[in-house]
């Protein structure tokens, strides 16, 4: 993206997102099947349908005993019901017998409500007098205790949508239906590339001058927190045709392809032309009013996402948290819930004044610290390319594009790790 | 716990836990070693120290030009400093050459600073007159756009304590330290053992009565997002035998068990009985200030924590919440940060009138609707036996102890699912 004067064109992080997303057609992972045991976090990839009633028959809610309540009103303590004991509700069986006028049945929670009972006496309520007979103290509306058939969930009730992600009450809900096997979306696969002449293998050894990989397991961490699947492709030489030939296989079987490193002049336009050369409609932009991340490209190769994210751990960081996060979860099938974008965060002081270019978004790493009962936020100081600058924050605050900074005491909101 | 009355004495959810923490001698899993890219969101079971300087040279933030600073003092524009370029770096070797003065060297961020040079300038910055001549217009400090060896971590520094849980970016920081392999505490396994006559397994057949197990699902679901090892024993008769065979049995591999069902009277003194039959010091407290849970069950065999769990599903998850999941933290042996007992809410305003008695806390289940970019919470009416009464909620509001309801329009604050 150059200006008509030729000079490359800096854009908005909002701006930059929108291209993503004006330009990324519709598309969901494949689907396959999973036992609900395994499901938690998973996203379903169809509507889920009750095959029957929950409960199937109307059930105690409580200790006590069961009656018609009709025979219930008006009963206190000084003027008792007397009901007579007809039998006793085992758990897990279906009463025997019906309880007709002026008689009751004792039951636990969770019993089966006999044929003529429409309300259960809790247990407190009741002075038992023999083995045949109760007084009630308390009367009961019909309906008291008790939850009818299919009052929680009704047969062919639409329980779950289909993008829902699953919580461990909705696994819940699934098992008391007998839906044991569920269809979800496969997290999207990821890939990780490394480029740099310098980079080697975190277990490999270390020639003078040259630097491990750092940034490809900061990603292979955010892209599963973010619900993907991290895919490290490996490293590779800052050449035109390995970068080219890499990048084509991973989008073979990956959602998304992320390139780290290549920071350098030559590198980044070699990495945008290798965007560019392989499929429609490549780079998007070049370059966002952000720091730390300021050199990130962004593209779609035959509509896949593709990113070139610059060197610096730091920028790392803040480049997924907000432009891959977002893609990712769009291509995961997730339809999202009211809050799926929010984060953590704290209110704090800063300790100290921050100055801040107009024209970019300036991404501060934070340290947290309680002082006498109120939050206090320190900036982390050094520079993007120190992994120390994320270790020892607790947090990042946003100076928004058209703010020249913080300053001491003021109140800011800390987006939490 | 009865009073001198012999009435079975209640107690507040601080309490109860407080009974907890004060009677649970500290107490760390086994720990076994992983690779690092297997380690998101473990806790470090031991210290970790730096075996080398990170960089272990000093390096380029920039694309630029090293020199020696003290050459470019008073370079401007119109007055540049003219150096005689000697080289250039190739990425992952070390210089062959010193810089003398007037002297400059060509490289790329993460380039190796030669000998005699201190600076880098940025390429923005300089104009290059052929390829053995550059012209510096702006000058640069000591240092500038340098990272000196080991600026990000030192030899010998503690960069992690034990009892750390890792983040993507501490992952990253272990990997640029060649530290591939780390010893993590193994995660707290959680016995998680269903009762009750009625209840079967969700794949299984339902007979008239009968109803499949739903809380055990929840619990597990519940256990991974605590970070512990869920263990399903199995559904069991309210069998006095039965369940004190397979307590006994789950406390030999586990960190803690979980006993639901048993909702009758009956049931919970027998599982009462049970814990405190075992080992020492048996049951700490039978009943708490909350609804939903109130007949819930906390005690210690042999030191480690055993729960009897009310049947009803939303109890299940309250009483997880408030009694559980900080017990399990503290089992887990993370060292906790300032912010690990935070949960992600939303302040909104009630949509109706919810009364509560005075003496109990009411965790009250709502769900979320923004209208005119204001968030309304509306309360999910339903029994606490009604697993839909969470699977429609978004979060949970609490009216605390003293208080006696919450008013259509009050602020309350939403703790998110």
């Amino acid at each position: 993206m150059r200006d008509m004067l030729g000079r490359e064109e800096i854009i908005t992080v909002g701006r930059a997102l929108e291209l993503i997303f004006k330009n990324l057609p519709p598309a969901f992972p494949p689907e396959t099947s999973l036992r609900i045991e395994d499901s938690y976090k998973r996203i379903l990839s169809r509507d889920i349908f009750s095959t029957e009633d929950l409960p199937q028959f109307a059930r105690s809610t409580v200790d006590g005993f069961a009656v018609n309540s009709y025979d219930t009103f008006g009963a206190t303590e000084g003027l008792p019901a007397y009901l007579r004991v007809v039998g006793e509700i085992l758990m897990g069986a279906m009463p025997a017998f019906e309880i007709n006028k002026s008689c009751a049945a004792k039951l636990a929670t969770g019993g089966v409500l006999p044929e003529g009972a429409d309300a259960v006496v809790m247990v407190e309520h009741v002075q038992q007098i023999d083995e045949k007979m109760i007084e009630v103290m308390k009367p009961v509306a019909p309906g008291e205790n008790v939850i009818q058939a299919g009052e929680d969930i009704k047969k062919d009730e639409l329980i779950f949508k289909k993008g829902h992600r699953l919580r461990p009450q909705d696994i819940g809900a699934l098992a008391g239906l007998g839906i044991t096997n569920i269809f979800i979306y496969e997290r999207p696969r990821v890939s990780i590339i490394s480029t740099g002449d310098e980079i080697v293998p975190a277990d490999g050894q270390v020639r003078p001058g040259q630097i491990r990989d750092i940034n490809s397991f900061n990603l292979a961490g955010l892209i599963l927190e973010a619900g993907g699947e991290p895919v490290k492709r490996g490293i590779f030489n800052d050449e035109y045709n390995v970068i080219k030939n890499i990048v084509e296989e991973s989008l073979k079987d990956s959602s998304m392809v992320l390139i780290t490193g290549g920071s350098s002049v030559g590198t980044k336009d070699m990495t945008a032309r290798v965007i560019n050369d392989i499929g429609r409609p490549g780079i998007l932009f070049h370059g966002v009013s952000i720091k730390p991340g300021k050199p990130m490209i962004g593209g779609l190769i035959n509509n896949k996402p593709v990113f070139g994210l610059p060197g610096h751990p730091a920028a790392i960081t803040v480049c997924f948290e907000q432009f891959i996060a977002p893609v990712l979860k769009k291509l995961s099938g997730f339809a999202g819930d009211k809050f799926a974008d929010r984060k953590l965060t704290v209110m704090a002081k800063m300790t100290r004044n921050i100055a801040s270019s107009s024209g970019r978004e300036d991404h501060i790493r934070v340290s947290l610290e309680e002082r006498d009962g109120e939050m206090w936020a320190s900036p982390i100081f050094g520079k993007s390319g120190l992994i120390t600058t994320l270790t020892k924050a607790d947090g990042i605050i946003v100076i928004p594009l058209r703010k020249l900074g913080v300053e001491q005491g003021e109140v800011v909101e800390v987006r939490l790790f």
